[in-house]
């Protein structure tokens, strides 16, 4: 029990306790845990002041003190009340959380990797003959991984145009990518599996934007770049992965048995459902635990190379598509490449995204006799280029 | 002149006086400028010592500062003797000049990427349809940016095994690419190409090293990742575009012309003298000229779709290959995909890096009557990864 108010179906109750940084009045931005609807600012807590009266996580990360201060903040909020520490929370005070390092996107889900290959390559096998042998995956531009709510501007690009010259234009195939983005605490280099509790902080919700028309102009031989590099959408709350362990299960049985750099004993599924609204019609619900590649198993992939990975990298699962097509997580695969209309419940239809639609990610993990841990959302607006 | 006594043939009169970050006595790592053999502590001579009494070059890049901070430096080395305020440099004194934002990584030489369309696909056209119409390229890791003399370990990852499972191994194919970076200094989005002056801070030598067994296993269809990602190299000092004005020449003519938001009416080509030595063996001598996209171009093309670039941003040119063979930036090409032998003057020959070989990169610009702007290298050593 806490002092603070926490509506019943708050997706922030005290077992969750997500670091985030916020606006509060009378400091600069500084490291808050979420309770419910507000925040508990840290350090005027006196909870490592030092590491918590900062305008990122990052240095609590690498300080490894995270589970210390989020159970010190628990003890406080359970504690004798002190509402001078905690501040209800409005629109605009919450920042992004964490300085991004490197953005790594892989392409972990079955049916959305099958997906993609039905629809852009028909006549070809759908898998690539690597994907079932190592977590696919490329760098995507950290520079640009914005907060829920940032206004997201339609982004220009090359498209191709018949036989003739691309054109540079807006895109028109604007799409959302259902994702959710683990956060490095503390670095390393060949990690195993699982090690990964040991070097992941936490967990996001990510909306990866993409412009389809833009990509397949672009991609080969390097891979998305301009399609994808203008925006990715995060939620704000790092959602800890003490707060999600009772969430992790057994992962789908991988086969080829992969190689065993990539073996795992322990349990690294994770049961989160989640849901993509456009204009508050939900256009796919799905959960996380059925990716074929687990996050540990992309931890370990991403340094197995002897690459290092640092405070503040942020690696994304790639679209979560379920087998079923209310449970594919992008337009490309709702609209089967442009080919279907998308129902809005305003009467309205969809193939791609329309200036002004806002977009929602949202996740939550649920369990019998379980406090509710949710992520909150990742929701972006779509807009068109201001004319200059 | 100066009263520093610099070397007749030093890449580093006082015309150039590039940035980096050194260890000096008295103090830690801190900005320097280099001036023959020896560096200039900024913050001891009192220039601007709130910008350059720092650990990276990022704060002085930020604050636009740079070229008044540069003139006072050429005032300082060119008036009376302060000898406390110089130090001759000794290996491991130099560390990584700038912290590395986004790094992204184009494919702009013709004839690199027509080598290797002509290698990887030889029933097919070697260049993609795109590659004419925009500078392909994709971000690498940021985080594994290295300075020049940093050991490299030969990487492991899955590689292609006949028709069955890949087998993970240290790559047999590992290979340096000669290529030349630039640094953003401020930031922008839809930045036009003639205006690239105002965002680039200066330029550096990259060997953005590649394991092409790695690289040819993972990179479909989504580039390359863990080929590239275990290390890429720079040199320490980071050449202004102020120094290398005068060697700014006509690009290549591009035909079909590009769109419009590629177009540049300034000289934006950059004739520099490059070559690649193995084990003191030249394998390679080119000029950085004939590139066929500008890094103006480049900078124009990354931020085209509305993604900013902010300071410390890393874009390399991709390798960089002449027309004749002699001129080829990476051992994929000289070797032609590892079905040719280079001689080495030791009596030993390669198709690709064995362990101990020592790669350096070097770098110079030229003109009669002008001094010598050279950029120093970016060497490493390979080394086999350590049984632990």
């Amino acid at each position: 029990m806490t002092w603070v108010d926490v509506p019943a179906d708050s997706d922030f109750p005290l077992e969750n306790l997500p670091f985030g940084v916020a606006a509060v009045p009378g400091t600069s931005p500084t490291v808050v845990v979420r309770i419910g609807d507000h925040v508990l600012d840290l350090a005027a807590a006196g909870i490592e002041p030092s590491l918590t009266r900062q305008p990122s996580i990052n240095a609590l990360m690498a300080s490894g003190r995270g589970r210390a201060v989020r159970e010190r903040a628990a003890e406080h909020l359970a504690g004798p009340a002190r509402p001078d520490t905690v501040h209800a929370l409005r629109d605009g005070d919450v920042l992004l959380p964490f300085t991004v390092g490197d953005y790594v996107d892989f392409y972990s889900s079955l049916a959305h990797a099958t997906n993609l290959g039905r629809i852009l390559r028909p006549d070809d096998e759908p898998l690539m003959p690597n994907w079932r042998h190592l977590p696919v995956g490329y760098h995507g531009r950290a520079g640009t991984v914005v907060v829920s709510g940032t206004p997201i501007t339609r982004p220009d690009g090359l498209v191709a145009c018949g036989d003739g010259a691309p054109a540079f234009r807006p895109s028109t195939r604007l799409d959302f990518e259902l994702e959710v983005g683990f956060v490095v605490g503390t670095g390393g280099a060949r990690i195993t599996p699982d090690d990964a509790a040991e070097h992941v902080f936490g967990a996001v919700l990510v909306n990866d934007w993409s412009a389809r028309d833009i990509q397949a102009y672009e991609y080969r031989p390097l891979g998305p770049n301009l399609a994808k590099s203008f925006a990715t959408t995060i939620s704000p709350w790092v959602v800890t992965l003490d707060a999600l362990e009772r969430f992790l299960v057994p992962a789908p049985v991988q086969d080829p048995k992969p190689a065993s750099y990539l073996h795992a004993e322990r349990d690294w599924a994770l049961d989160v459902d989640l849901d993509v609204t456009v204009n508050d019609t939900v256009v796919s619900r799905t959960n996380f635990r059925e990716l074929y590649w687990t996050f540990a198993q992309q931890l370990a992939h991403m340094t197995a190379n002897g690459a290092t990975t640092r405070t503040g990298d942020l690696f994304a699962s790639g679209t979560v598509s379920g087998e079923s097509p209310d449970s594919w997580g992008s337009l490309m695969e709702l609209s089967w490449g442009g080919s279907r209309r998308i129902e809005l419940a305003d009467g309205t239809s969809r193939t791609f995204l329309e200036d002004g639609d806002h977009v929602v990610v949202r996740g939550c993990c649920r369990a019998p006799g379980s406090p509710r841990i949710g992520f909150g959302e990742a929701a972006g607006t779509v807009v068109a280029r201001r004319s200059e």
